[in-house]
C-alpha cells in the first residue's frame, strides 16, 4: 500500500510506497567513472580556467599556479553573464529580462580523484568558508535576487566536469522555487506563530526514525516528504534565515555533517551521481525571518518521469524511514 | 547572450539560449530501441495484464481475446489502489492520504511496433475517445478530485514497457503543479479579465514564428517559455477549461494536430523519448472557468540537473523560435 504525504511548506505531495519499498540494493547502482584526460581544474592548468577569483592558497604562491587547495573561477560558460545592466521588459503578455548574473565554479581540491566525500573534514571546511565569502562578496552587487549554490555529481546529474566542483550562480530574479518555499515559511508562521523547518526538526527527534545523523549545530535525515529515495535534508539547528550569516563554528559542524553523509551515501549506494542544493533567503530581503536556510541532497537513482513533471506529483517507490535506517546503519 | 522569460501562468522564470541555441543536430540523438520479448499489451497476451475495463472491439470478439484496437486494463503494478475509502489525517505536523486512486492503462494498439505517431488520425482518434470515456466514468467516484492522463514514450522518459501505451491516474488530491497553473490562470483573469491561455494563442498568432501547426480546433507551437528544448504545446482554440467535455470533432482535430506534431517530433529529432500531459480542471470543482485545457509535450533530449531542482529556474539551451522553425519545416 502506498501513502500520500504532503509537504508541509510547499504543499506538494509525494506518493510513499511504505508496504514494499524499494531497498538499498533494487537500484542498479554504477559508480561514477572518471574518464581523466587533461582537466582545467587540475592543479597544474590553472590558465585554462578564466582567472582566479579567489583561492586558499599559501602567501609565497600567485594566483594562477599551483599551490592551491580551493579556488574560485568563473564559469567559463556562464549561464548568465556579469557584464551589462539590468533590462527587464515586456514583449506582449509576456515578461522577460536580460541574462545579466555570475556563475562561478568552486573547485574543491587540486586533486582530480578526489570527491567532496574524499576531503577531511578541514578540506570541507575551507570549502563552505568559500561558498560563504563569494555569497557575502556577490551580495554586494545592486542587480543580482538571489545566490545559489549547487553542486552536479556525476553525469546523470548533471556534471559536466568530473572534476569535483560546486557552482554558484547570481541571479538577477528569485526563482520560483525558493518564492514557494519562502511562501510557505511565511504562511506557516501566521498560522502557528512557529519556524515550520524548527518544528520539522522536533518532529523528527520525536520519531527519531528518519534520523540520519547529528552533531551540535546540525540535524541530517531523510525528509517525510522525500521527493526521491534516499533524499537527504541537513538542518542546522539554531533558526536562521540566510546561509551567508554562518559563523565559523557552525561552518565546521557543516562540514563535519556534510562528510558523514557523503561518505554513507557513497559507500551504501556506490558512489551514485547527486545534486546537493543550499536553500537560502533572497539577498536584501529583510522580510524572510520565517525561513530557515538549509541543503537538500538528491541522490540521482531513478527517472523522473511525465507524471512528476505534469503533476507536481512524485513518486518515490521507496520510504524515507527505511532509506535512512540504511544510511545509519553503513559503516563508514 | 540568454534571456530569462518568465511565464505569465506560474511565474516560473526559463532561461533562454537565443544568440547561440543548440541546433536540432546538437543533441545526442538515439531512437528507441524495441526488445522485443513476451509483451502483455501484444494482441494474444490479453490474459497477462488484469481485465480489460474497454476496449474498441467488434462485437463478435469476446473481452480479453484478440480483435480489439484499443483496449484499457487498470495497471497490474498501480501507483494508487482503488479499494478503500479515502482516509485523510495528519501526524504531528505533517499531513497524509492513504494511496486510494485509479491507475489505468490505454494500450493505444495492438501491434508492438507501432508508436502513437504511426497510427492514422483515425485510429488516434479512438485512442482520444477512450481518453474521454474513461475521465467520465471515473469522475463519478466521489474519492476522487483529479484525472491526470500522461504519456511517457522510451525508457528516458519512464516508459516500463515500450508497447505504445497512454497512463491514466485518479487521485484523491489536487496535484501542486495543477493547482499553480489554476491559481496562475485566476490572478491573470482577476486582473486583465481574460483568459492567459487565450491571450498566449493571440500573442503567438500575432507573433508567428513559434507557431509548428494548426487546423480548425488547435494550434500547436512551441512556448515562449519553453522549460525543455522542443517543448510543444497543443492549445484548444476555443476556451474550455476541461478536456472531458471534448466533442467528437475536436476530437479528431486534436489527433489530426497531434499526429502531425508527434510525427514532426519522431522524424527530427530521431524518435527521442518523450512525455506529454494532459492538463485539465480538478473534478467536481465549479470555480475553474479561468483554465484552459491543453497538452503539454516534452522530448528528453537533456538531464534535468541540480540547479533545476533546487531553484525552479530551467536552463533551456535552445530556443523556442529556433525549435519551431525546425520542426514546421520538417517534411513528413
Amino acid at each position: 500500500m502506498s501513502q500520500l504525504r504532503r509537504d508541509p511548506i510547499t504543499g506538494r505531495w509525494v506518493e510513499i510506497n511504505i508496504s514494499s519499498p524499494m531497498g538499498c540494493d533494487d537500484f542498479d547502482l554504477k559508480p561514477q567513472v572518471k574518464k581523466g584526460g587533461v582537466c582545467p581544474f587540475c592543479s597544474g592548468n590553472e590558465k585554462m580556467t578564466p582567472p582566479e577569483i579567489e583561492a586558499i592558497r599559501p602567501h609565497t604562491t600567485k594566483p594562477d599556479t599551483p599551490g592551491w587547495t580551493v579556488r574560485v573561477v568563473s564559469n567559463k560558460f556562464p549561464a548568465l553573464k556579469i557584464e551589462g545592466n539590468l533590462d527587464k521588459r515586456g514583449i506582449g503578455i509576456f515578461d522577460l529580462s536580460n541574462g545579466v548574473g555570475a556563475h562561478e565554479v568552486i573547485i574543491e581540491n587540486p586533486d582530480h580523484n578526489k570527491d567532496l566525500a574524499d576531503l577531511s573534514r578541514d578540506e570541507i571546511k575551507n570549502v563552505i568558508l568559500k561558498y560563504r565569502s563569494r555569497s557575502l562578496d556577490l551580495e554586494n552587487d545592486l542587480r543580482f535576487r538571489y545566490i545559489l549554490l549547487f553542486k552536479n555529481h556525476g553525469e546523470a546529474a548533471g556534471a559536466s566536469l568530473e572534476h569535483s566542483h560546486t557552482q554558484l550562480v547570481a541571479l538577477p530574479i528569485v526563482p520560483k522555487r525558493v518564492k514557494e518555499e519562502l511562501k510557505g515559511a511565511e504562511n506557516y508562521f501566521k498560522y502557528r506563530e512557529r519556524c515550520v523547518f524548527c518544528d520539522i526538526i522536533a518532529q523528527e527527534f520525536q520519531e527519531k526514525e528518519r534520523i540520519i545523523f547529528e552533531n551540535n549545530s546540525f540535524l541530517a535525515f531523510c525528509p517525510f516528504v522525500s521527493r526521491f529515495p534516499f533524499e537527504v535534508w541537513l538542518l542546522p539547528k539554531v533558526h536562521n534565515p540566510e546561509f551567508k550569516s554562518i559563523d565559523d563554528n557552525t561552518i565546521y559542524d557543516m562540514a563535519d555533517a556534510l562528510k558523514d553523509v557523503l561518505m554513507r551515501v557513497k559507500i551504501r549506494l556506490n558512489d551514485p551521481a547527486y545534486n546537493f542544493i543550499i536553500h537560502t533567503s533572497p539577498i536584501r530581503d529583510g522580510s524572510n525571518e520565517e525561513f530557515h536556510w538549509h541543503l537538500e541532497l538528491m541522490p540521482k537513482l531513478t527517472n523522473v518521469a511525465g507524471f512528476e513533471w505534469g503533476s507536481g506529483l512524485y513518486i518515490n517507490p521507496t520510504s524515507p524511514e527505511m532509506n535512512a535506517k540504511c544510511l545509519r546503519e553503513t559503516k563508514i
